[in-house]
């Protein structure tokens, strides 16, 4: 999927950014949880694809009115859907939709489950810095335990060879991590030690009231990335984070914006890229075209 | 309207579903009153016939800022648009529009007035499953006096030769039924005996707080879609629910999931191909293009 | 621009207005504050040029996060944007947006700072109601202090030569009129006498409670245009409101609805032609198409 994506890397960056590629499809974007930039990234994806793309905003949704998450698939399959992206608040909710319909369904987030597109497009974002993924040593710091970006994360970094770092307060590691083959710290300074990537996590506002974490300040004090952290790493190490970013708590503004060591906003770019990738060959069967499967 | 909507159930179920039919023109779907499945259904129609769609959403409009609802209107036909769709909460809110705009305008329910698009997906979906609707006995159960559909339903199968029954609380039935040329029951069990056709109605939260019902257990009782209730109907006996449904109260899930029994999925189907066939044979005077008018 | 107009307000008036001017380009409308008039004709303009179109709305955005504006603004820049249409309700927002991104940004409205399609869209439409603007005399009447349809008109009209006269009780006059090339007046007789154009601004609740003016009604007493005060005008003024419009607040409905007098629709129709030219225009070197740049 990270060789897929490269020709739409490549496209983006031209002046004329539209293919026909998806041309008479019908992809349906259900967001039943506020998403600024993944829905915009999703349904950029879907456009530049030449697909018909639709939105349905919970918000507005049958939801409300009582009806079921299936009944909603249903409906959405009904419409004949060649591709539903979903996000949703609940864990494992994307999965109970999958089994309903009958064109590939696209996890856009889920709970604190999974964010598989998020997970690809770092992936993609450190192969172009770094080259091979395979034997890098990745950390991943922040609120491990309730993070959809820092499961998926680990799952395709591991996959593609990479040795994972966690790193968070006690409160915020997750239960299962023997079997997610990563190695945990609670000291950030010991785990960023001669780390090729450090991935930032988003600290989620409503773990900041004293249950998880007594508060951003001291989140920041502990956890936050600065420049004379940054430097227990390797020299070159490529800082990033899945945005938006809360600048001064979990990193601060000078590492944010140094363009050097910063993959922020390539993030952005790939992500928009990954997106039509996955677009792509998900519906190659449905368009009878030869390719994954 | 009918034998126009079949070329488009025929195109969604391709791969490639998309058309160049309205081409250059342009669709405004204003709802002033949240609608998932409608809207949807509106823009999915749109987009597959080739138009420029854009949704007008009441919650961000110029409405809150108390502009008059023939304004709004009178500002959608300056931006030149060549068909619109409202949604409102108050009947005759479309008509007021309608009455001065230039364009085609589709009424997508408005009050508890009318709602043609789903009576016309209602009745080509018994059509494509029961074949002739003229001598069909079809039984409408639910909330009749509020619901926009149960009006428009009686109006169009009346109208195709249906001998329509509805069936509700006394205190939920219209009083101009005699009017309507329906035969109106009070007693569920009555009303299915011998029907072709079993059509139950969405019953609103705002009906549920003792007004008009005393509980939702109650009307379950009652007027709840059951296995038990069905064998009184036809042995074929078509079920339609025109969505979102309330499991356990207006239908129990083993009728609303039976497919042999339930076409409440293919409504949904049905409702994308007559929203194309209505915004096809609409726009044809404005297109050059010889057909209704 | 005006000339550029043109020909987008024959195409718009065409049974197909649709181009391929922008096809492979990508508009991103990020609306920070709501506007359904504003960003549907933003929305439109965009799809009848052949661009892949996506709204931004701030309600879902990571703006609710707590993510910086400019962070915000580099994300839709590595989404890349060809053109990001902004509206935000801080002046200067828009400015602070396009000085991070490499592509044009469109000013939709920023705070009570300025508005500048809305001037170019009141200057199209005087324009074509009264021939050469140079030497009109043009009277904007109501909130001018914390208007940016009177800020940016003022820049537009007086640049065209006309002669500008701002009307509006002393406590909604803003400091920096002499700066301005304006004359003002606080009596609106005295402001009519002999105008070609009446520019009605809206007045927003906000004000209404006291602080700016004692009540709607009051204002309408000393500020309404009605039909007697319109004949201090020249017999053939033109009467212009950017909407929505208070209908007998800042102008009566026999005013507002009077075609011969009233340009008030045909703002609404040149705002999606002056959009489409400022698109075209402000994408031409993207393109790699001579013109402005």
């Amino acid at each position: 999927m990270l060789k897929e994506a490269e020709q739409w890397v490549e496209l983006n960056r031209q002046s004329s950014k539209h293919v026909d590629r998806l041309d008479g499809l019908t992809v349906i974007n259900a967001f039943f949880e506020n998403s600024t930039r993944t829905l915009l990234s999703f349904e950029i994806a879907g456009k530049r694809l030449g697909a018909d793309v639709v939105n349905m905003h919970a918000a507005q949704s049958s939801v409300k009115k009582g009806e079921t998450l299936i009944d909603t698939a249903v409906t959405l399959n009904a419409m004949r859907a060649d591709a539903i992206v979903i996000r949703h608040a609940s864990s494992g909710a994307v999965q109970l939709i999958a089994d309903k319909v009958d064109c590939p369904v696209l996890n856009a987030g889920d709970g604190s489950h999974e964010h598989p597109t998020q997970g690809l497009l770092d992936a993609l974002t450190i192969q172009r810095r770094k080259g091979d993924i395979s034997g890098l040593t990745i950390t991943i710091c922040g609120d491990v335990m309730h993070s959809r970006v820092a499961r998926s994360n680990i799952y395709c970094l591991t996959t593609l060879g990479a040795k994972v770092r966690v790193c968070a307060p006690t409160s915020l590691l997750p239960a299962a991590l023997d079997r997610m083959n990563v190695e945990a710290f609670s000291n950030f300074e010991q785990a960023l030690e001669g780390t090729d990537v450090v991935m930032m996590l988003r600290l989620q506002n409503e773990r900041m009231n004293g249950d998880f974490i007594p508060s951003p300040r001291e989140f920041h004090h502990l956890y936050g990335l600065t420049r004379e952290r940054l430097k227990l790493a390797k020299p070159d190490a490529l800082v990033m984070h899945p945005g938006p970013m809360n600048r001064g708590v979990e990193i601060t503004s000078d590492i944010a914006d140094d363009l050097d060591r910063s993959a922020i906003t390539e993030q952005v770019e790939m992500g928009v890229a990954v997106r039509m990738a996955c677009l792509d060959v998900l519906t190659r069967r449905s368009r009878g075209v030869e390719g994954w499967s």
